[in-house]
């Protein structure tokens, strides 16, 4: 067995005024936190400073003090309110000067472009003396030092280029340096059509304890995740803790209830069952408006099972394109059962497909009934097994609704397909 | 003149294992932040910590010595892995004790639910002796304690909920007590179709230092903003200082690149369009599959100007469905100008609409060739003055070129209804 691996801990700083006013939501740091994760590193904390160099400088210096690698990003570009650099050099004692190597390679890069060298452009050079450029094929900024035994990266804020350099830079140097460090892996299971109280009530008879994973919750817009993550010393260990938790997982929460696993989505899934069995579907959208349609065609290939949709919008169109019968309409109201049923049917029938699914209902704000309030959505799945009819009720804003009821159609068609 | 006000700084703590872990985007520092900013106060830092007692309680005491008020959101729940009392308790030197109007609540709440008294519930209630509950009329956690003259709001970590304690508890009391503090005024002008480089080249003359505003430029998937920000002693300046940047800056960058200010997206101006001349749209897409209507119906009353859409996958669907002829199909293939403006005179003439949208392209990632890569989209507008056709290249994976192609097509469309 490998030798027992301590948990290697860091911090991250992400600085800009633009994150403090709330004109940009800090994605560099969600990104970090995952990939580090992913690696099994630690993240003590996570913090956000804005350009003013003192305050940089003391973040940097609590950070290195306090933990076993530092990550920094923006602040690194050609502006004057670009003053990472500065701060670094602050913290570490050490003057400014041009990196040669780098100002070598900015001036080629930008003669080669046809661009002037100007004093904007000198100033990304300014590292702190002893500072190593990231990624020397890169005209980002982006500089590595070590102070005290602490690895420190300091990298820009664009978010492409943190991901290059933290793909290409940071994690191998990272995984080199600390390669006794506890393997992690984590689990997603996606689950469809179970509120998250009943998750945790088919969950309680687990002794979560003797499984050796964290079981998480992450409740998203229309489906619930349940998340197991496990930390051992190598990977192997790690792989088989997170195997066993999830087979008494799956066995608790039921595995009707699971539609797939980590990054698989419905529609992936739904793609996946429909092209093994030659099967085509259409669709027909009324509340939605093409979001339905919009999810299954995001999936690449979709074309092998989808061959046309239809909006219908109005009664109208509803009878035109799928032959909704206008008695129908008149009697029931758009928005039923009767006429969910027969939109699918329509669609089924005027797109030749094995089959189709309907959504019509009030996705909002405008539009509803004491009888159908807002949120009221008929959901039909044809196939030739005959059609079936759900009805719910969505909470929240119409973009909400309209996202929740594309959902709910494709959970009907997972479960026509499954069972 | 008002009294001349000050810059009023505060401190966002955030808290939780699984922000660090990066299972979870910290959206409520986003929200936080900007709700703070759009009523004039300042963030000095945005700090995220896991859950261990001592981590929390040193991080609210240096905020509390730093900085005029604080806020800390998470680890309020019935759960043993929220500690966020018992850290402020130890911060503020307090002992935790149950809060008696919070516990009465409490009880009457689950009583009235038929919900079991239980431990872990009273845990909730309680809080560092001395603090109040916030928002007496909410089962959600969330206190309020004053601490050396410093406010200092505790929220729970939902997102709804911290979204209405912000609303409806923090800040009218931030308001309240700093009632002198710099007005603060933001204005977003979204700009169509014009690189971040052409903006900036237009927006050169202007002499920016002058102006007593920042720009900034915030770049989105398929369309730039350039952001302006006042800050001044009254609302009334700082409303006055934008409004005149505004006109420089609508007059460099050209009013028919800036389709609308703030939160008007350009499906709602589109939307408006089309109402205010009693026009009717149709849609029909290939290769966004539904996305482009899913946007234009994103817009609440959308039925007034929208009726029925076609999404035509295969050449059969576009020959079935919008009358494209088979032999200008075979000719040029369905990613083409022909088949572009067949598609939108199809419908158009289907439809019997005043206008018609249509988009064929290469969503990929399979599917390109060298004639027609990955990215190559033909985007048409029919209309009783004739068709316009554009083809464009989008980089990106697949989603982002469907994201980008629909966008476009709202262009051309907003192009033909303001030229």
């Amino acid at each position: 067995m490998a030798e027992k691996s301590k948990e290697i801990t860091g911090s991250l700083i992400t600085i800009g005024d633009e994150l403090l006013s709330g004109d940009v939501a800090n994605g560099n740091s969600h990104f970090i936190a995952g990939a580090l994760r992913a690696y099994g590193f630690r993240l003590a904390s996570m913090l956000t400073v804005g350009d003013q160099p003192a305050v940089i400088r003391d973040a940097l210096l609590e950070a290195m003090g306090r933990t076993q690698y530092v990550i920094c990003t923006g602040g690194l570009g050609p502006t004057s309110d670009d003053r990472t650099a500065e701060a670094a050099a602050q913290a570490l004692g050490r003057p400014l000067a041009s990196n040669l190597p780098y100002e070598a390679f900015l001036r080629s890069h930008l003669a080669q472009r046809g661009i002037p060298w100007s004093d904007a452009i000198a100033k990304m050079a300014l590292l702190p003396e002893g500072a190593d450029k990231l990624g020397g094929h890169m005209a980002a900024a982006g500089f590595f030092v070590e102070h005290g035994g602490i690895p420190c990266y300091f990298l820009p804020g664009v978010p492409a280029e943190v991901c290059m350099f933290m793909a290409e830079q940071v994690l191998p140097d990272l995984c080199r340096r600390f390669p006794r460090r506890p393997a992690y892996r984590k689990r997603v299971l996606r689950v469809q059509d179970l509120p998250e109280s009943q998750i945790n009530e088919r969950l309680k008879e687990l002794e979560v304890a003797d499984l050796g994973v964290e079981i998480g919750y992450l409740p998203q817009t229309a489906e619930n995740w349940v998340t197991l993550s496990a930390v051992a010393d190598d990977e192997q260990a790690a792989q088989d803790l997170i195997a066993g938790a999830e087979r008494q997982v799956v066995r608790c929460v039921g595995r009707d209830a699971i539609s797939g696993r980590d990054a698989e989505t419905l529609e992936e899934i739904i793609g996946r069952l429909l092209r093994s069995r030659s099967a085509k579907l259409a669709v027909a959208e009324s509340c939605t408006g093409g979001l339905l349609c919009a999810l299954i065609t995001s999936v690449s290939g979709a074309s092998d099972y989808l061959d046309r949709a239809f909006v219908t919008y109005s009664n109208q169109a509803k009878a035109d394109l799928l032959g909704v019968p206008e008695a129908l309409l008149a009697e029931h109201g758009a928005v039923s059962e009767p006429v969910a049923a027969a939109m699918a049917l329509g669609a089924r029938d005027r797109a030749g497909s094995d089959l189709a699914l309907a959504v019509t209902g009030v996705a909002g704000p405008t539009g509803g009934s004491p009888e159908k309030p807002v949120g009221t959505v008929f959901i039909a799945c044809a196939s030739r097994h005959g059609t079936v009819v759900t009805e719910r009720h969505f909470t929240g804003n119409r973009r909400l609704i309209q996202e929740k009821s594309a959902h709910a159609a494709l959970v009907l068609l997972w479960r026509q397909l499954t069972s």
